[in-house]
């Protein structure tokens, strides 16, 4: 754990000694009063805090926040609801990239039985974003859902936003040198979509016709969604000159 | 399995009915005589493999090439000795994106007891890189190596070789807009270095120096080396123009 992540309501009481940030200042850092370590507020200001005191049930933390928070990357991704095991990959290594939001969508291709999963059913989701943001000692955390269809969720987006869907079998342009680019500043926003493992059905593509996405594609190689969405986040931030922030 | 990868001494004999590739036509293509898949020579040439009869102990096959090998992209990964599972990750993907080498070097940070890992002792390595060649449904797999120290390998790279260590604690450039790319042409090899995962020593980053590795960063987010081996092969890629092909 680089930074540990709290959001705002947990600050002012003592963390029970079960907590995973206790038992991280205890058990890896073996911390007694006094220890100091990384921490931050969620998309809020990082800083440190510092072991006030230590009972039989919780520790008590004081915290100075001293970085303010990051400069959002307005990225958000739309991807066909995938496998949970797939899913969980790809909210950590995304939001460790750093995106704004996450939206799992179903598509005509999704398994019904995907969004009863425990990721999705008993909040477990919310462990995968924290850790990716914990791993890139970033405060920002991205806006998660999962119970949108695709229609749905393309009818929400506001107007003024790059849209992209990456397909490899109808897309007849790469997302590496997208034109696109050039005329976008890195501020103006960008919608990402990716089907599911399964690929997108001729209905969802022309939803995301209807919706002005251009299709793009990643080259002649076949990645894995988890593989393709950390290669395809890296060429647009490469691409809008935000990759080094 | 996107396409079955053999190498050349195996196509001549009928397969065992336990090969994974005979599982694959069995279990999941439920195959039988006349039945078609995609098939590769690892290193060589692509094409289809027909059925040509089914028994209790192998199935028998002929194979078609049609399709030539694909371009190497001279590619090589120097990356200090990981735990076997971060190994196994970055066997995989890297073989996915695409490279002619992975050299996994002993450092000084380097846990011994990795080599030791069922992962280099027993082969079980080869798996890895065949099934992300299989993913990205290409023959290329690269050589790798898990038995030299960094200082060794270092002393066997040919001269005419663009050298980069990733570095997120003492370089001062990013990887993302690296100048060097500029008067190089996408068939000059590449050597990229990476610190395991509890990064470089000062005497590793000293043989680096000697070895005219400059060091560049990924920003200032801390990626997990597995995640930071696909953004990296990502913006080298998409730098020498090749990554669409």
């Amino acid at each position: 754990m680089n930074l540990a992540l709290f959001s705002p309501d947990e600050i002012s009481h003592p963390l029970p000694r079960s907590d995973r940030r206790a038992r991280h200042v205890l058990d890896v850092l073996h911390g007694t009063v006094g220890t100091q370590f990384d921490v931050g507020l969620v998309n809020g200001p990082r800083g440190k805090a510092t072991v006030q005191s230590i009972d039989a049930e919780a520790i008590s933390l004081a915290f100075e926040w001293t970085v303010p928070p990051p400069a959002a990357d307005p990225i958000t991704l739309l991807i066909g609801l995938s496998r949970p095991q797939t899913a969980r990959d790809i909210l950590r290594e995304a939001t460790t990239l750093g995106v704004s939001a996450i939206h799992f969508v179903a598509t005509e291709k999704t398994e019904p039985g995907y969004a009863h999963s425990t990721l999705w059913r008993d909040g477990e989701w919310q462990r995968h974003v924290l850790a990716g943001a914990e791993q890139a000692f970033s405060t920002q955390v991205p806006t998660v859902t999962a119970d949108s269809k695709l229609a749905a969720a393309l009818t929400t987006l506001p107007p003024e936003v790059l849209r992209l869907a990456l397909d490899n079998y109808e897309a007849t342009a790469p997302l590496a040198g997208y034109a696109g680019w050039r005329d976008a500043s890195p501020a103006t926003p960008v919608v990402l979509a990716f089907g599911p493992e399964r690929g997108w059905s001729p209905r969802d593509r022309q939803e995301l016709k209807t919706a002005d996405f251009p299709f793009v594609h990643l080259g002649s190689r076949v990645y894995r969604l988890e593989t393709a969405v950390i290669a395809a986040l890296t060429l647009v931030k490469s691409a809008r000159g935000t990759w080094s922030a």
